[in-house]
């Protein structure tokens, strides 16, 4: 396994593999690795014949005050862990090579980035859309893996590829939880254990959800209104946002219907966690 | 020759060339060929060994009331024109093909993008910049070729193809004029044969400013001010904007040095025509 610090190199790298008949297959990070980023690893390593993962922490895609400079940097126990995972070659740019300080160009899903997630951190997504734009340039993957756990993320990082035409396939991964059922994040390293008790609150109400749906609840209103009730009976938490949409226009849904995507974020003491469940009638 | 009008069948025709290791170069226009394309045809056909032209009318890059519908539009002229010039496939993708309803991820470079033209033309040339970076990950050329008479697309398709780590590289090749000095242009087309010669006053400005910086004149606002004169004298010309500009920032310059960027588009009856000039000094 390699790792590649240059862009040019990575992208030579890149070129040669595709000129060989070489399938590639990415994974994008920003490191601090756990289970969930092993699950596309793995499904990566099965389907291509070259597995490039990138550890890199972007930071257009994080606003002020927000945890750019405490978020976890490991690469050497990220490295280990893509060695044994049977990655080819971990990509690890500098911030100054991929944002030279005339750096001026954008790449934005309109609709898709300022709801949700984005309608509290504004141009996060235009950050996530222009990093992975870059990213898939350099490394030029036939196919790219997401995980469910960031929903959002893969809805535009599926449009984006889709409308700019990009010649590759966007693969989105189940979100891989630990046994209790909290979502694998490399933000769980910021909870204390009290916090990482109280968080279990966010899967036990996305099971509610699924539960109250399945009891034929079909208006998205009395449920969320349910679903928050429930999560207010855990100290110490608060609700960012609690929506039903649609899994693909991320519109709020008034009734259920079909598939619906449910998605929250909460803060506990200082942490911000998401999670989702996508909900078949 | 072959005419493709299917982006699928684009990507994969110039997939199985690059796994086959040709050179793609390629020529993005608006069709209503003339001999400044031919100019890059040319060249792309010196350097590659696949030489593919679109033609594509992009109506993300017209403004409201700008030219979209009159433009002009002749595809079986311009493919017999790309024939002649030795062109492997005319691109020709339909704009429902290109920008479906649900169509919603643009490409931006600040900055650049609002002055000069940009600053006439709002949302014109992030209608160009989505429009190549689509047309780049469809045809995925190794060299893009474009004309030095649209100064300020060059300097932005150049800032966009490098700040996204696009693998190709952008060929800017001089302006190809008629014998008496105009520009050639797709627009020159609506050109009544008065207005035709009165015209002409872009060029000979041009040359006029050559002649003023190589004379020792340093400052741009006395010489913007002498080519506003000299413009003036011909009836039935409009300056929209005439500037002295970085060549590579396209920041207005207060005192000439190196070497600059003389810049101007001005309304001809309804036409509106643009030239440059870069002089050394």
């Amino acid at each position: 396994m390699r790792i590649v610090k240059s862009i040019r190199k990575m992208q030579e790298l890149s070129g040669a593999w595709r000129k060989a008949g070489r399938r590639i297959g990415f994974v994008p990070t920003m490191g601090a690795l756990h289970n969930g980023h092993l699950s596309l690893l793995r499904r990566a390593r099965r389907d291509n014949d070259r597995v490039v993962i990138s550890v890199f922490v972007n930071p257009t895609q994080f606003g002020p005050g927000e945890d750019f400079n405490k978020y976890p940097r490991d690469l050497s126990g990220d490295a280990a862990f893509c060695r044994k995972a049977g990655a080819d070659v971990v990509f690890y740019p500098g911030a100054r090579q991929m944002y030279p300080s005339d750096y001026k160009t954008y790449v934005e899903v309109w609709d898709l980035s300022n709801v949700l997630c984005g309608n509290f951190r504004p141009g996060h997504f235009r950050g996530v859309a222009t990093v992975l734009t870059k990213l898939f340039n350099i490394v030029q993957p036939d196919s790219a893996y997401f995980g469910q756990k960031d929903a959002q993320q893969a809805v535009i990082a599926r449009r984006m590829a889709r409308d700019l035409n990009m010649p590759l396939r966007i693969e989105v991964m189940p979100t891989v939880r630990d046994k209790d059922g909290l979502a694998m994040s490399s933000r769980n390293n910021y909870l204390s254990p009290q916090e990482r008790k109280r968080a279990l609150v966010l899967s036990l109400a996305l099971k509610e959800a699924e539960r109250l749906i399945s009891r034929g609840r079909r208006y998205s209103s009395g449920i969320i209104a349910d679903l928050k009730a429930f999560i207010r009976r855990t100290p110490g938490i608060r609700v960012q946002y609690l929506e039903i949409v649609d899994p693909d226009t991320l519109r709020p849904l008034v009734k259920i219907k079909d598939k619906v995507l449910v998605v929250l974020a909460v803060h506990i003491g200082k942490t911000r966690l998401i999670d989702n469940i996508v909900v078949k009638v």
